[in-house]
């Protein structure tokens, strides 16, 4: 028979070379791999909600996985626990259909952004946050990140893509609208919102989708507004024109948190 | 000329194999020592107010160091975080009198130690607290700290020494009563104190001065309470009795911090 399992994982993203599995390189995706191995004596490869680059967290990234095994599902949050390390925590397993899958059923996805501001970095939170102690007008920095909320083509904050407009044109001829559709890089932000605690700013963003480094790229053009070398209104200008080159640099990973995934 | 500076510093002990400098070994002291020297060019080791164990963390370690370089310490602070790795913040260095040692001067200090309580410690927590998610009576653990506040000879929870007896005749037949002075165990605790928050026990101890060991040994003592191995009015039978063997394990390294230091 076998179940579709939907496991929510959180994990410290400075321990590892990210989700996706590589040979040799210690990742999520394959440590969550070797433990469900362990546990189930199956080779299984668990799929992520989406990749997570190197140094960038999770406090509820989703994974779906296809077992044999009989074990009951409050069992393998326990089994897994125990056998993950620590920088890896299971909260919850849960038996979903068949059809579902971690990205391919994924509505929305919520980000957050943490910026220390404080003059001297506590070395309990070097890891989990970046570190921003320089004169910056907040508020414009805050206010800079209204206007990517709606429809849009992100290019401009996409991880620029060599291979793209070829692959673009290869499914177009072939008239394969679904990989088109895959490729486009149209999403749709829902909310896009700075918060400022007493030592904190704190970006959350939720929407969609995301393309490959598109948050850290924000919020690097968020920080350039909040340094004043672009004002709030050459953010909606460099959407608009889809230019990779005019928005600013790819924020640091260890800033980034994926907070949650919703079906 | 020269001055002696009083630097104080946090670190995250997770990082580093304890204080104490040890050749082939990356540990705090070293670490400072080393970027003390790229800073000025001399070779200098600073003088911590005690030794950390591997793990153990520091929100207020003191260190004093003598150093020639005339550089101003409001410099020192900026030179040092500059260098130092993250995992290391220096928070203050002032010029103090030449007698001052880190050690010697020493009036008091305050340890704390964190225990999560939650079912699923947070990966971001897991090297900054000991996870403890059994069932426990809280309040008798709570209360078995009490009886440690006070002028006591801590023997019984100090690292078992085999030969510090013999340390101590030979010092009483030199008539050394400063040496006998500093190989006592009897040490004064001030305050002594568990509070709870939504995820945690905490412990906060404050004293004259602790014995290697003796605030992990303490609170392995109290957990053997909650655990109902012992019972509350166990704990000053066992500090009379001054019997190591009675007392608790040595908690994990993890969940201690080293608060402060006061002169």
């Amino acid at each position: 028979m076998g179940r579709n399992l939907k496991i929510t994982l959180a994990y410290d993203g400075s321990e590892f070379h990210g989700w996706q599995v590589q040979p040799g390189l210690r990742t999520v995706q394959g440590t969550l791999a070797e433990c469900l191995k362990r546990i189930t004596g199956e080779d299984v490869l668990p799929q992520g909600s989406g990749r997570t680059d190197a140094g960038v967290h999770a406090l509820g990234q989703v994974a779906s996985v296809f077992v044999e095994s009989p074990i009951p599902e409050s069992n393998f949050v326990i089994a897994l626990n125990d056998v993950l390390p620590p920088s890896i925590r299971v909260s919850s397993v849960r038996a979903v259909r068949d059809g579902f899958h971690a990205r391919h059923s994924a509505k929305a996805k919520t980000y957050r952004y943490r910026i220390y501001r404080g003059d001297i970095c506590p070395p309990f939170l070097a890891r989990y946050v970046y570190h921003e102690p320089y004169p910056m007008n907040e508020e414009a920095l805050m206010r800079s990140s209204e206007s990517v909320v709606g429809i849009h083509d992100f290019t401009a904050f996409a991880a620029s893509d060599p291979d793209r407009n070829a692959r673009l044109a290869a499914a177009a001829e072939e008239e394969n609208a679904s990989r088109v559709g895959r490729l486009s890089n149209v999403r749709t932000i829902h909310s896009s919102q700075w918060m400022r605690t007493e030592e904190e700013l704190i970006y959350t963003v939720r929407g969609d989708g995301f393309l490959h480094h598109m948050v850290r790229n924000l919020v690097g053009t968020f920080l350039l507004v909040g340094k004043g070398s672009l004002k709030i209104s050459d953010v909606p200008t460099i959407l608009e024109a889809r230019d990779r080159s005019a928005a600013g640099p790819t924020a640091a990973a260890c800033g980034l948190y994926l907070v949650s995934v919703e079906y």
